[in-house]
């Protein structure tokens, strides 16, 4: 069992350079322009690409964006002028697609973030970003991963938010050294 | 098997009655005064009675206080001005204990809700409540319960908690018809 | 402001006592034998009611029944065999109906709890406690609350739901001096 | 803005690579064992990390090992034979060590998974893996990041843990086409 750990992570990080080299950067610069407009923003996923989106969700709180979960306990009202990021690899997740449809009546912007251009919840929204992996659907243009389910598109997901996060803190100039005054302390 | 269903209920109204009977209206005036001076209000307890705070947050929320759970997605830091209230039957709890003792160093007010008076939690919180039950210990003035485990003390935490809700809507003269309005609307 | 918290108390116990006195208790018992046939229960609600549904999955869970809220990170596959447990005051929150339209797929049993009998998630249930409280709709035969906005519903679930763990516990003779072992005990 | 975005998520692919190429194979290895020798895993760490390991932990239920992680619902009691994964970067958080150290007297074997072997955590554990970033104490051998706060272990934890599973996947001939049966069907 000869370097097993090495091969599967250089395998992992191959994948992720690939899944996310097919993002469309323009639709990241949109999708950041609109965090920046938001009074408030929302997210909303199921399963793993939930815990990845509370994990932005509590980055952004950190860099000055309010921002919720779909279903945290402090939630407030959406309205116009918020976001609602809502991501699945599929656009048809049962839980994110009654949300968005919902959402449609308060009118926040809705920004979907997943695979699947032609999805339900992709046609719900206002603003897309494609990243290329992570249905079980064999989409055109879609690649195959050597993981298993969805691993793919939910880490791609987490280091795309991530870089999004990175990108503010350079466009606004954000001195990461004060950033932990604002991170909860008790714990 | 006659009527089974109206005499658990009606024990267990009848214990929520006794329990919440022996509480000091003086402690939960306290508590109420500290809620509201409060410029933020955390609160943290493990298990069932977690799930009881978490109840409490929201509703808070909902009729104007700041308030989170510890480990929510975006809880803030503490800091003088703020109230942590922590609940715990037995005053024991490892991690609402852990988060007490880091929360004497950022100094918010520590508010102690629960059994022991002479417990680890107690004995670092400013104010106290005592809520009559709940421990394994047989605390000497403390009820006995038909029920498993501590449900008694988790019902009575409810229900006190929703008591300090409606005498703070009282107190304050809040219009509760307007309340939805505030109340998350995704869902 | 004399006895505030002893009155607040008593006007919410005689509400529950109200509330829960007109369930009817052969619904409660048909719960019951759902609940106890089924291989595994899941349950599904929103906000405060979630919460409410969270600790009864986990008393079940110590008395010796296999149940996951929906959306639990260990949460397995539903299957013909299983309960779902679907509780909404007004039966029509987005979030549990949709989870309810999945099911069907999954043929699980699926059981409503709440008030409105005539509610989408109602026509879907294949049995129905009525809760006769807690919507917006001023439903005929329905109870109204002194309460902001649903507390009185989810009061009463959880104490309905702590009736039926008891009922349960006597049904099967339970020993509740030994559920301490099978409770978490890394907290 | 030329090309941010591309060069933003090549700095941080380039970190993770670094980062987890820091890491001893060995130490991989023996956690891969311990997990595939337990009969239950249980994991705890707090924020970010604590959704990574959520992360994981739903994946390990996936791929047929019984995991929980500690504060969740239906959470059973640990014991002998047991495993506690413990991830903290800097191997201080109290949670976790306040976890840890009531793990101690209910035996489960404890694994540290973090940057500083010199930590409370560390001490505690009978298994460490370093994964050499995360800490604010500039620790000898700890590489640093770019990117706000302990963003990079973070990622680099569900990498690590990822990759955990992929490897366990191989070993075991685990067919990667029927986990979805296991998965949560009710989303």
């Amino acid at each position: 069992m000869e370097n097993i750990y090495k091969s599967s992570v250089e395998m992992i990080l191959e994948e992720l350079n690939r899944c996310l080299g097919g993002v469309d950067e323009k639709q990241a610069e949109a999708l950041i322009e609109e965090i920046l407009r938001a009074k408030k923003v929302f997210a909303i996923g199921a399963g793993r690409v939930l815990l990845m989106l509370q994990a932005f969700v509590k980055r952004l709180n950190h860099i000055g964006v309010e921002a919720y979960y779909v279903g945290a306990v402090n939630e407030p009202a959406a309205a116009p002028g918020d976001l609602l990021i809502v991501a699945s690899g599929s656009g048809e997740s049962a839980v994110p697609a009654a949300i968005t449809k919902v959402a449609l009546k308060y009118k926040p912007k809705i920004a979907y973030v997943g695979s699947n251009m032609n999805s339900t919840i992709a046609g719900m929204a206002d603003i897309k970003v494609r990243i290329p992996c992570g249905t079980k659907l064999n989409l055109a243009g879609e690649m195959k991963s050597n993981q298993p389910m969805s691993s793919l598109f939910e880490q791609s997901l987490l280091i795309f938010l991530d870089s999004i996060v990175y990108m503010i803190v350079k466009k606004q100039n954000i001195d990461i050294n004060i950033l932990w005054e604002r991170h909860a302390n008790l714990e």
